[in-house]
């Protein structure tokens, strides 16, 4: 596709290292990767790594009043981030944070109920709701916590590996802000787009201007890679996803990748998967229940994918893991970074995480 | 498709007045697409339309204890299957049932909670646990309440319509056997694939000889067509679909379709969408994500299709409604049976459901 050839030019690594102004890490295989640079096998990293699976983030995590308080102290963010780096081993690391600290941060409270998820005491129910929301770079630049917990983390990091910043997808966002907590539908969000659908844009666009800055912000204090998470997308169809979320997708992308590099997961967005691989970002990530060879066939082997083990494939055995991972590996041939398709389950055996990352350790391209 | 030559045959209909020893309904709309026969206009009904949409639903079930007072109640149960063909005048009635009867008569006791939904006190953790459980026709009879329950309903419906029976899919039972109420993962039953494949299947083909002796009752009973319901396909992938789901779907499928026509739903199984609609199933269902003129382009303009508009569209506009209806209409064509791609939900406008009805059976080919 033609767009790669700007995506993939020179001048793109000059700006990551001018954005960050800290050394290359020492594991550079995602940023090469990212970069368009041969590498000898798949980097890998696990979304979720940063969490239950961890003895020492239980260990941590039972000494505190909740989820946020450790999300707003730096230090602790900072730490449990580093955890997998250190136990797993890693090729990087990912910012412990949350993506409902958009919201948050443009006026919209929200708190975490410990085993049933994000809850908001008010939701968005019409267009005065959303005029009354703070956008931009002033709701972003509340979120110092966050800038505070990446500036701690590169410090602890030590540039060994790089670290990877992210935000939720405004579609994703607005999901939880209309419907005040999780659901299997998010159907009144969704009626939104139906009923209201001038609302949903104009709720959308704040959102995009507000992730936006949060992300420069995100690569001023120092991440090397921004992920957006689309964790939604699969409520929608082809026509809803067309209108209502890849457009402020690409808006952000288009404003963060000249700064890093990017990647795009929109889990169960199987119908859009071809427009998101038109996109621009620099890597797009597949959940479990894509056909890789399929997609190699549409986009070719050049474009950067991500994913995309089923993370039900780590109850089985080390053999079962393995000849996994091979297939895997297989299909996707170069250009690949190696993850799961979804976030990882908090009760899968950490020896079987490690084995799932040695696995990936040992692939030789 | 070759096999399709033989489904299409004249002993098709033969079989299935002699199964049900009734009369064929006035409104043979269904039967008629579903046997290949030329009809004016796409057959309507909607999954889950017997429920809280309706007043004369939610009265009811005000004076009762809970759901299952409602399935295991035949009078009740017939009730509530004939209310939506005379308030939304749809082309087929649905027995007003649960999927979670088969655990039940297998031995697997469950309970329905309000607001939370399914719970099983016990779940299946080991092969002891399936090897206690009653399977095939001995465990089936003992859903007396739901034969009874169609016997009733086909009287109260007078031959208007006809009337659908269903089944969970093996998979999707096995889901909630293991797990033990709802989850967004099904990690717990997806574990035992991976974990032990062996235990898996012995439950599955346990499922699945209950399910087809309970279909070949309801058949007995009086329903003139079938649908396969696999609520839970989604959490799969197209390896573990291939091995754990569709062969024991094709296995009921082969079992009934030769007395009633089978109609075969997998919500969220656009990975194995190729492999169901080269099965044996006289219809197929597809959810609101699958786009239609790619699957009419696979599969050709004979095979029926089933669904699939998003139930969220019915919270729009009623011509917005309307316009949907065209659309997918023109792309579907012929061999069409209307429906949304997921059952409608609760707090949907009644209006807006009829006006759904309506715009349907003001179509024309």
């Amino acid at each position: 596709m033609h767009f790669r050839v700007k995506l993939k030019n020179s001048t793109r690594h000059f700006l990551y290292l001018r954005a960050n102004s800290t050394l290359m890490p020492q594991n550079t295989l995602l940023l090469d990767v990212l970069n368009g640079k041969p590498v000898n096998r798949p980097p890998i990293w696990i979304m979720r790594q940063a969490g239950r699976i961890l003895p020492e983030y239980r260990a941590l995590r039972s000494r505190l009043s909740g989820f946020v308080e450790l999300v707003t102290t730096p230090d602790l963010a900072a730490e449990v981030t580093v955890q997998p780096v250190d136990r797993l081993g890693v090729d990087a690391a990912i910012i412990f944070s949350d993506i409902l600290v958009i919201p948050e941060c443009m006026g919209l409270h929200y708190e975490l109920i410990e085993k049933k998820g994000p809850f908001f005491p008010e939701t968005i129910k019409g267009i005065a709701d959303i005029e009354a929301l703070d956008s931009g770079e002033s709701a972003a630049s509340r979120l110092s916590y966050v800038f505070d917990a990446i500036n701690e983390t590169k410090k602890r990091l030590e540039d060994r590996v790089p670290l990877i910043g992210f935000s939720g997808a405004p579609w994703t966002l607005m999901c939880y802000m209309i419907e005040g907590s999780g659901s299997k539908t998010f159907s009144k969000a969704k009626a939104v787009l139906y009923k209201e659908p001038a609302m949903a844009h104009k709720l959308l666009q704040k959102l995009t201007d507000t992730v936006i800055e949060y992300l420069k912000l995100k690569v001023k204090s120092g991440v090397d890679v921004v992920q957006v998470f689309d964790s939604w997308a699969g409520v929608l169809d082809q026509q809803t996803y067309t209108k209502f979320s890849l457009p402020y997708i690409e808006q952000i992308v288009a404003a963060i990748n000249d700064l890093v590099p990017t990647i795009v997961f929109a889990k169960g967005a199987h119908f859009s998967l071809d427009d998101i691989l038109n996109g621009q970002s620099n890597a797009v990530g597949l959940d479990w229940s894509i056909d890789i060879p399929q997609i190699r066939k549409f986009v070719g082997s050049d474009r950067v994918l991500q994913g995309n083990m089923d993370p039900c494939v780590l109850y089985g055995s080390k053999d079962r893991i393995a000849e996994k991972v091979k297939q895997i590996h297989s299909q996707m041939g170069q250009n690949h970074i190696f993850n799961l398709g979804h976030g990882v389950y908090p009760d899968t055996p950490l020896e079987n995480v490690i084995s799932f990352v040695n696995s990936v350790k040992s692939l030789e391209y």
